[in-house]
């Protein structure tokens, strides 16, 4: 398309909202008017099925093919339109519930009990423990808005790795540390181990724990039964996801306590969600998203994403946007149980660094992608004059210009999404839009994307191979002194297929002395191990 | 295949080096015998210009198809290895060339000057500034090498983004901080901005950026130029391509600096150097690899490799191989000229961090995708129980196990690399690995890997813009007073196709108030702008 047309095109399609200080151009992706006509029949069902689920019908509907959840994340910015008892059409929801308070509750105690932290003194630091979903959005938000005056600073344990957890303990003293475990259910065991090591850490070092602490979880979970005694407890909600979990606690906690402005953040995703009630899907900027995708992937995935935010800031946006997409669309069968094996692949980190990394492919090599640069129009910093007339950011706005332009040339597609500044406003919009592109798309693909039973296959083998570990364990204890190869043990302990998973846990064992002695065989295989 | 017969394709197939500690297991990959085979003859050639290409062949091409450089990265680890003068064979070498000693010199140089600027005791901070090459190779060895011990804590500025810069500067007390200015050619854009930057922010604190700073760039630079009067400068070559210049001074200066055993660093490189250069390629990890990319991506990229290293000093491995697998694999034409647009698009963090992210789409979403597993057999850490008999450390072991098994059983691909621990050592042995295995993909479908046109291309489309920008100045000066919408100012700078440019740029200015100052219209692209 020649400039002039692709102007014309830009005009015709640009969404443009003063008000949420954002633009969306998808002038630069291959679709007709013929197919936003083709999709009008799918797009009236994805608003559908989006007003069922805010009005809080089991939009995760039940198993097979979901958990049989109400799905609230909208409410968390609006509570007056959380769900309401109706015995007739809400069957599901108790008849003493009242969300809206409970929401408005936990903003109170959360403002409050950040206040009392931040007045007390005491703290410098936080340790935020969680992973997913509890992890992603504060590392995201953190990130995002930090500034020399926040009020503390902020650490993640995400991992079960020790060492990991190790170094993060080496920065920080612990009298003056806030942990904060986050786990929805209460047994996330990378999120349990977590806890536990900081709570010895805290303990080495002569600290109580309990004083150290605040737990967010449900009522009645494992982690609500272990916190009783600490700092504080935030509520989490059975029918809020956890990649969804942003504006809940999960997400407000942290970011109150590092003073951030949670009110600015609640406002910007309120915003962006009535943006994205509009019916008119030409000025609904999630659907024309969620289109984009659509037509990008041809509605299979058949195209990855590419997320490149010209700004340090949001760095993290990509990790976010990684699991708030891949776990929402990543399904293996479809609202009506057929095999579709949908996704949609996303990485990326930011501009221009990653010019000067993979950027080559994009624009010379596979076109297996199609690409979605963040514009911020704020520099901030020095706006030092590092050539005549041009700024740090200038050539950070030439960079993006450029990088889009060599794409196009060569054919590569890609959306721009253009916000004013970085700001608690702007994160939340951000955060709402995408939430909300991702509600459509499942919906224009015909998928739930409220759950996500691939995490707990993972969980369950790695149960598996632990169980074979206990069972290695007691058997060479049984027969201390005695070397047996991986196959003798396997068969040993009747599981005679999973001589591979038994070779690798006792080379594990092995490798940290941990009960657990090698003698070399011929080849690595035929290697024998015995209690320690 | 039934868990009996995969043990037996494990240990069949299974790669296993003890004086390397490190092991492949390409047995989860779905390759025969057959496929194999059928690889012989460009296997044969793969070999055949690799030992060409280390003993300083042009093996980057001419152009149009490359730069016209010879490829010594390998050299670094084994300076007596490096091409010598031969006027009949190699005539690009000039005949005073002693590369071995340019090498071996630097490397001393750099060892003496970490352990003046250690006796010193002057810093405690290292400021990198680079870019690409420059700053992924020092992120990733930082990272994996970080210790409570560390001689100095390293920071990066690695990119244009003038607020990313300021936040890096408000960590930093810059009289204790010395810079390091990494361009190999010396005109990165990014670079010299970062440079500029840092270089203010000395003289506003007082302080000479000169008594600060430290300059790795080819001799006859601009760079090199400019910091004649610095601590001290060393040099980058011609034949070190910045995706494999981690264990050229790019990378060894920081790493010494920071504390670490550079020579443990270069003999892990070496050792696994010597490992890719064995022609038995059942013997040749590196082959092995590269057949295992051909195989999934049918010598074509069709597959995303998805790299998780479950351990979290290895986490930004994966942007280090985006760098050099994609900047290296993505290009428009193979060596004859033909179009072929390749590549492998490559994205992951770690485990089991990601499992709670994006595992749930790799287990039951689209099948785009192999795994590439890294498995570290020392914890470290605490060694807590978690529970009786499990500590954090089996936990990310039985996680590791259980992902793997979880996409098996679904039919999804993957490979595994063993390593025993995150050291020096391994570090290099991982680096060295990928550089080869990339080398040999790329002889396997018939492209350099050693040249980045499209890297140009978006620097060129960046000038583009900003000579616009330039000229959009100009013509608001010299009409001062006067509003003109983005379309008028096209026309009057003679560049009418360029509106959306004048626009987007516009909007960038009358944001930073830079100048420019803006007046709505009736729609965003009829605003209009005059000089402020």
């Amino acid at each position: 398309m020649k400039p002039l047309q692709l102007w014309q095109r830009y005009q015709k399609y640009l969404y443009d909202n003063d008000t949420l200080g954002l633009r969306l151009d998808i002038s630069r992706m291959n679709f007709t008017e013929t197919f936003l006509k083709k999709m009008q029949p799918r797009v009236k069902e994805a608003f559908k099925a989006m007003v069922a689920l805010e009005a809080g019908d089991l939009a995760n509907p039940p198993p097979p093919r979901g958990e049989g959840r109400m799905v609230g994340h909208y409410w968390l910015r609006a509570p007056q339109l959380a769900a309401k008892p109706d015995p007739r059409k809400r069957p599901h929801i108790p008849a003493n519930a009242n969300y809206c308070k409970e929401i408005e509750d936990t903003l109170l105690r959360i403002k409050k009990f950040a206040a009392d932290v931040h007045a007390t003194g005491q703290f410098e630091n936080l340790l935020v423990i969680g992973i997913g979903g509890s992890a992603l959005g504060p590392q995201f938000v953190a990130n995002a808005l930090t500034t020399p005056a926040d009020k503390l600073r902020s650490f993640f344990f995400d991992n079960t790795d020790p060492d990991g957890m190790e170094r993060t303990l080496a920065r920080l003293d612990l009298a003056k540390t806030l942990a904060i475990v986050i786990s929805k259910g209460g047994s996330t065991p990378e999120t349990r181990n977590g806890m536990l090591v900081a709570a010895d850490a805290y303990k080495r070092a002569g600290l109580d724990f309990a004083k150290h602490a605040v737990a967010i979880t449900m009522t009645g979970s494992s982690l609500d039964k272990q916190s009783q005694s600490w700092l504080a407890q935030f509520p989490m909600w059975d029918w809020v996801g956890g990649r969804t979990s942003e504006t809940s606690a999960v997400g407000l906690l942290p970011a109150a306590l590092q003073g951030f402005d949670i009110d600015g953040l609640l406002k910007g995703a309120r915003l962006m969600d009535e943006a994205t009630r509009v019916k008119d899907f030409r000025k609904n900027p999630a659907m024309l998203l969620a289109l984009m995708w659509f037509k990008a992937g041809d509605g299979k995935g058949k195209k990855d994403m590419v997320i490149l935010p010209y700004k340090d800031r949001l760095e993290f946006f990509t990790r976010y946007l990684q699991q708030l997409i891949m776990e929402s669309i990543g399904k293996e069968r479809d609202l009506k149980g057929r095999k579709v094996n949908q996704g949609i692949a996303v990485y990326g980190n930011k501009g221009s660094t990653d010019q000067h990394a993979y950027v080559q492919q994009l624009r010379d090599g596979v076109n297996n992608f199609f690409a979605t640069f963040i514009e911020v129009l704020k520099d901030g910093g020095n706006p030092l004059e590092v050539e005549p007339d041009a700024t740090c950011g200038d050539y950070l706005s030439g960079f993006f210009q450029g990088t889009r332009r060599a794409l196009y040339e060569n054919g590569r597609e890609s959306i721009t999404i253009t916000i004013r500044h970085v700001c608690p406003g702007s994160v939340g919009k951000l955060i709402a839009l995408y939430e909300r592109a991702v509600g459509f798309y499942a919906a224009l693909v015909g998928i739930n994307a409220y759950h996500q039973p691939g995490v707990q296959a993972g969980k369950k083998a790695a149960d598996v191979v632990l169980g074979i570990q206990r069972q290695i364990l007691n058997h060479l204890r049984a027969n201390h002194g005695k070397f047996f190869s991986a196959d003798a043990i396997a068969k040993a302990i009747k599981q005679p297929g999973e001589v591979e998973t038994v070779f690798r846990i006792c080379e594990h064992l092995a490798a940290n002395e941990r009960g657990v002695k090698q003698q070399a065989g011929k080849t690595v295989c035929d290697a024998a191990y015995a209690a320690a």
